[in-house]
């Protein structure tokens, strides 16, 4: 099957046995079935309730680059459903990988093991390379490089929802580096699937979206609104997500020492440009962007709504793949 | 106990609480026993049955030497029959042993945490040196460096088992390096457990077994047949028994090259060769030797049913040894 | 909360969501309830029964420094109570860290996915450090550097319990390095919190203990003898608690190997010097100051009791954090 071919091949509602390889794969409907398993799994983990949704599955967790954050979410969400996990981390420098072996070989050589491949890769289309080479069991991208990364989307879409319970006619201020930032695009695609959304693009010049970026978004159907100063930012802007911006980006490092004076949320910032109801959202990590004085404002999620959130999106995302 | 004296100690039927170390533990009896926990096995892993099989016991994998392969099917096959693993990967790494500690004290503070070890390290003689140091529990030979790897040869003959419904009258076609190859030599003295049967070594003139190896394995009483051209080879053999040359071994790089090119299975070279029920092994990595192409043949089961019965004969082989 | 403030934070029998930082922390009445908790454990682990106490509960295994041995028992521990782990080594070398996440930060996404986090790091004062931090999950130290190890404290005194029925009025000898040893120290601040204790301390002059520590030791109430000399070991001790001397403390080599002859455990020394009920404890790992010849002697608790014990208390003390 060839990429093109299997990044069509929509879900609708079907999760069963299906790679989860890609966020354009998912439809509002396929959306609203994964959302409504959330609260079920949120249970499960918050009342440590021992469950069997998957029990005697395996999932190998296949990870090519070191995660410990995606890592340890993927691990937590099979465990809690009652499955189990064989970890392999870095298996490029393993006998098999070094002595020449393809990948397309060490894939079928770990669904013969498995229920079900977790995938995290440095380079962008592996996740379609393993489903394409995967005869038996659902592969399930945990990011691809510059690639994507579905789970990361799908939890920030739901930390949404679960604030404001829709996921249309909503103001989104993003922050940060719009020119390579994954996290950015994804949300943003992924709030193009619903009408009547505004995303707001906070950044320096020099990290715009690319016009390529751009006009993509725009012929999805998502409202873009390019900002450079915190004095455009919407008042009462129903989401905030706030981004690293990489030093290394930057050309010029009094570009970057300005942006990051700038930018930087502190909790007069917050009360100065936000909403009452605005929710402060950060894919982690931080390094200074948010001030920790920041944490305890009720309006800030990144630090336990959200992580939470990714973990009972991910036990309901794998629940629906392998659910006996 | 001496290793001389271990290795006399001959499973026969009795598989609680025994050390896995060599294949020459087993008789036809023993490797009948352990068959005939195969199928079940399959039905639990294909099934992803919740198993309980060894529930309550952990089993220590402890690596000296990553190998993904045998790891993840080891730590597969425990917790499909509902054991738990603690996964320690290069100890020699660690502290206690950076520090100074013997081999055997390593071995025997493992062993008091655990209800069996299964042990991989580069040397050979080590999983025996495992075996006098450890006390209480069994200890499971997952490949000693150019030593054993006794649950490689086991899931071999299951294949072979598994198609031919015998282990004896068979024409084997092993190709490669007969010199070096660990899996090879492994599987011929397999085949020697049993009557009437034939090898066929398919190997260049520098690649032969060693004289003193092909003494042993005629002592044995199996049947040995060396050839160095494909036009030699059997007509209708029950199996090939593919494996890759390792291009470090030759002395001209020449010969090398002149090798691969001629023992490459194209899907032509196995129309022209083998026969209709032929079954094609490789043990993996495969770097060539056998093209993509001819992966969906029937006749393939290298990289779906070998991998599947090296889980299925690990599982059953656990079962024995842990079984309540 | 301060760490002057968690440290008085003492648990007095509530060990129910209560961080385990410091021995400190522990009175009489906590060791007594931990203790009479172990035969229980023991059970469950000698038995390999499947055991529902934590069934449930994800503890988080976040190793800053790779300790085998300390990571297998608490892993086997969770496992023995049906917990499930989630295993994070060297998270220092992973991306977010890399990136410049804080300490802090860390802790908080670890904490977000799991019902408990076991964490180990090579600097004194990061385990108080983490329970300031989280804000939902018992931290448990596995080891701060220089600083606390209140698990191996714990198991080292009930190695003695077991034996002797009690921990007051007792004769403890303690040999090797008394300056740095933490596993002394902390032996030695544990039988201060009973009655009529006293210690041995034998070391070459330049590895007596410090002035400071040795204050502090009276000041808690516990007896202090410092000896230099095999001779003046008192008769029928009940328990020799050896050390490994560190090489490279020593200022000059000489002092080093007229040390490491002098304090050797051989058969014969033990048989001059001990008492019939006298134990032999070590730490581990040894590097020779305890001869293998002695491995076997009745009174050599070291190989099997001492490390039994350290995975049933660590189970018991779980259980008693994490029980439903």
């Amino acid at each position: 099957m060839t990429l093109f071919k299997k990044l069509m091949d929509k879900i609708n509602g079907d999760f069963r046995e299906k790679d989860i390889i890609s966020l354009d794969q998912f439809t509002q409907k396929d959306i609203k079935i994964l959302f409504s398993q959330v609260p079920k799994m949120r249970t499960i983990a918050l009342k440590a309730m021992p469950s069997k949704i998957i029990a005697g599955k395996i999932v190998v967790i296949l990870f090519y680059e070191p995660s410990s954050r995606t890592f340890g979410s993927f691990s937590t969400a099979i465990k809690q459903i009652g499955g189990q996990t064989v970890e392999i981390l870095n298996p490029q420098q393993f006998s098999s990988v070094v002595k020449g072996e393809t990948f397309e070989d060490t894939i079928r050589v770990f669904e013969a093991y498995s229920d079900a491949i977790i995938l995290r890769h440095p380079e962008r289309g592996t996740a379609a390379a393993a489903s394409d080479a995967a005869k038996c069991v659902p592969i399930i991208n945990a990011g691809d490089g510059v690639g994507e990364h579905p789970t990361q989307a799908l939890l920030d879409l739901y930390t949404i929802y679960e604030k404001f319970k829709r996921l249309d006619n909503l103001n989104v201020l993003v922050a940060g580096d719009m020119l390579n930032g994954r996290t950015v695009h994804s949300l943003t695609r992924g709030l193009a699937l619903y009408p009547k959304n505004t995303v707001y693009l906070l950044s320096p010049d020099d990290l715009r979206l690319s016009r390529k970026d751009y006009s993509n978004f725009i012929g999805r159907g998502v409202k873009l609104v390019e900002i450079n100063s915190e004095n455009d930012i919407p008042k009462n802007a129903h989401v905030w997500y706030w981004t690293r911006v990489q030093k290394e980006r930057f050309k010029n490092i009094k570009d970057y020492e300005k942006l990051k004076n700038k930018f930087v949320v502190s909790q007069k910032f917050l009360e100065k440009y936000a909403g009452k109801n605005t929710i402060l959202m950060h894919p982690l990590p931080r390094v200074g962007e948010i001030l920790t004085e920041v944490d305890n404002d009720p309006r800030a999620v990144y630090l336990r709504s959200q992580i939470r959130n990714g973990l009972y999106v991910r036990m309901a995302l794998l629940a629906l793949v392998l659910e006996r």
